[in-house]
């Protein structure tokens, strides 16, 4: 697969992930806004690809401001907070955004050069991950003396990072190994990444996968049809409490009554030590609409409303592992 | 409202829930093969509705046998089968079926008029659970000192009834007295009988409500949100685990790890004492494509398998009460 997010020596190139899967369209970013408000509206999205579009629109806006004779710090400045408002709960972005704005006084190409370091390292850091959580997979694997049965939710693939995915990553060099034998994944309301996006890339690694609704999930782990649930995180607390994709936590519950493994797959990146527990971490509030409607059409009747948490917040009692690039991060309950 | 099924005289008439909320349409059903297929493709649904629905089954076959000049005891063995295994898990189908299936033996008039004494009394028996799990409700409000934030699942209003409600029946008249302030309502994926019925229900009767995706439940749970989560039941084991909607074992995890209520409304009737324990729950797996696809369009990519199974198993030890028309079940966890 070509890269998720790209720089093609001018703009910022995406795969547009709103369209998939009926359309693999890519589609060009000029200029700051238009990349906010493909972040805003998912066509890029994942907390290591946010990380990498923070940075490269940081890149866009110094590189405009440039040309167009004005101040580099001040545009970089107000870039800075108006790309970190667009996600609210996503660290990496923030992240992103930091590590492109502490090469501004070296100048636009320097902001850019950092851009795009973040960019490469964001394939080799995943693959790195990747490996480890595969050795851990295969670990299980071995104990239980036959392949696994994982269970994943939202998407943490390719698409969700530049070439390599966090939790899907794993499954996918795990399965090269033997050690999975298939994937049940959670289609995820109300945008349905997993039915869209994570059945998508499982068809086209040829991973055996089933797609479940998502409350169907906890069930399916009591009955015994689960042997691990793995998922990435858009920000983890410095306890360890992690905050993901809504309906994570049902998972966590329901894994941890059935002594099922639950792992979190993150970059280094994700953590945040300056949030002390998930109860600090804010939790963006999306659009009614999404779940109001289907595919564009209302499912409510007229005047209804919604509340539509984009993330819920897993207690560090819950989790079995976290795996990063670097390390398993195991947390005493 | 009118009633959600009902007998003309010569037919049984049910409003299609199919078409809710876009369309109120009734429906007749002159003979046991139509009402079997408005049971499997969920234009009549909902636990005591279906008990009705066997009832009326039942009699159409043994008036049509009359009419025939066929054997009416082969007939009513013939209907009991093909109905009961339309919908394997729900026990008040079954339920319903035997209760006009004893009047067999004294002509199709007793047939009838049992599968219509069943039909009043569950108008009879729902008023009862809704006042006796209202009080239930005004008690823990009292002792709040406000009303409450409830959080339901699926139907279980009059649509999944023949006038008056199970869960949403308490709701009602809770909300009359006063206890209630305003009701979380999930979408119920895959058929979205939240967004489309319970929120048809609610906006009629002027509750002020929420929709939210069932993944975010439980996080608004443990986010101090939600006061008590009321639900209905499909069947309960003799031990009280509690067979419902798929998407009901994740609310009450997160309900007792939060210490908030979990309560159960369901007539005495759903209670199964024959089946010993959860485990013996057969869970009904239905169609792929209710999960594959929304409103006939595909979401997934194609050649992409689904698992939906249509109900999940809470343990009696997550539940708080059960409330029936006759006395309030607290087990000892």
């Amino acid at each position: 697969m070509t890269r998720t997010i790209d720089w093609d020596g001018k703009a910022v190139v995406i795969l547009d992930q709103t369209l998939l899967p009926d359309e693999e369209r890519r589609v060009r970013l000029d200029d700051v806004e238009q990349l906010a408000e493909a972040i805003r509206s998912l066509r890029v999205r994942g907390a290591p690809a946010l990380g990498v579009a923070g940075a490269l629109g940081i890149a866009l806006a110094v590189r405009r401001a440039q040309a167009d004779g004005a101040a580099i710090g001040a545009a970089a400045d107000r870039t800075a907070e108006a790309l970190a408002a667009t996600r609210p709960t996503a660290v990496n972005l923030r992240w992103g955004i930091e590590q492109a704005r502490r090469a501004v006084s070296q100048g636009p190409e320097a902001v850019l050069a950092a851009a795009l370091t973040l960019l490469e390292a964001d394939v080799r850091t995943n693959r790195a991950m990747a490996e480890r959580g595969a050795d851990w997979l295969e670990s299980v694997s071995h104990a239980r003396r036959r392949p696994l049965r994982v269970l994943t939710h939202c998407n943490t693939g390719a698409l969700a990072c530049v070439e390599v995915g966090t939790a899907l990553g794993v499954i996918q060099v795990a399965y090269e190994r033997g050690s999975v034998q298939e994937v049940i994944a959670t289609e995820t309301r109300p945008l349905l990444q997993g039915s869209r996006l994570t059945a998508w890339e499982l068809k086209r690694l040829g991973i055996p996968f089933r797609l479940v609704a998502d409350g169907a999930a906890p069930g399916l782990i009591a009955g015994g049809r689960v042997d691990a649930v793995i998922v990435g995180a858009d920000r983890i607390a410095a306890n360890g409490d992690v905050a993901n994709k809504v309906g994570t936590y049902a998972l966590a519950l329901a894994a941890a009554r059935s002594h099922v493994p639950f792992v979190v797959v993150a970059p280094e990146s994700t953590r945040d030590p300056t949030t002390a527990t998930g109860l600090e971490i804010p939790i963006e509030e999306r659009d009614e609409r999404e779940v109001l409607s289907f595919g564009g059409r209302p499912v409510a009747p007229e005047g209804a409303r919604a509340l539509n948490p984009a993330f819920d917040v897993t207690p560090a009692d819950l989790v079995t592992a976290i795996i990063t690039e670097s390390r398993v991060i195991t947390i005493d309950g």
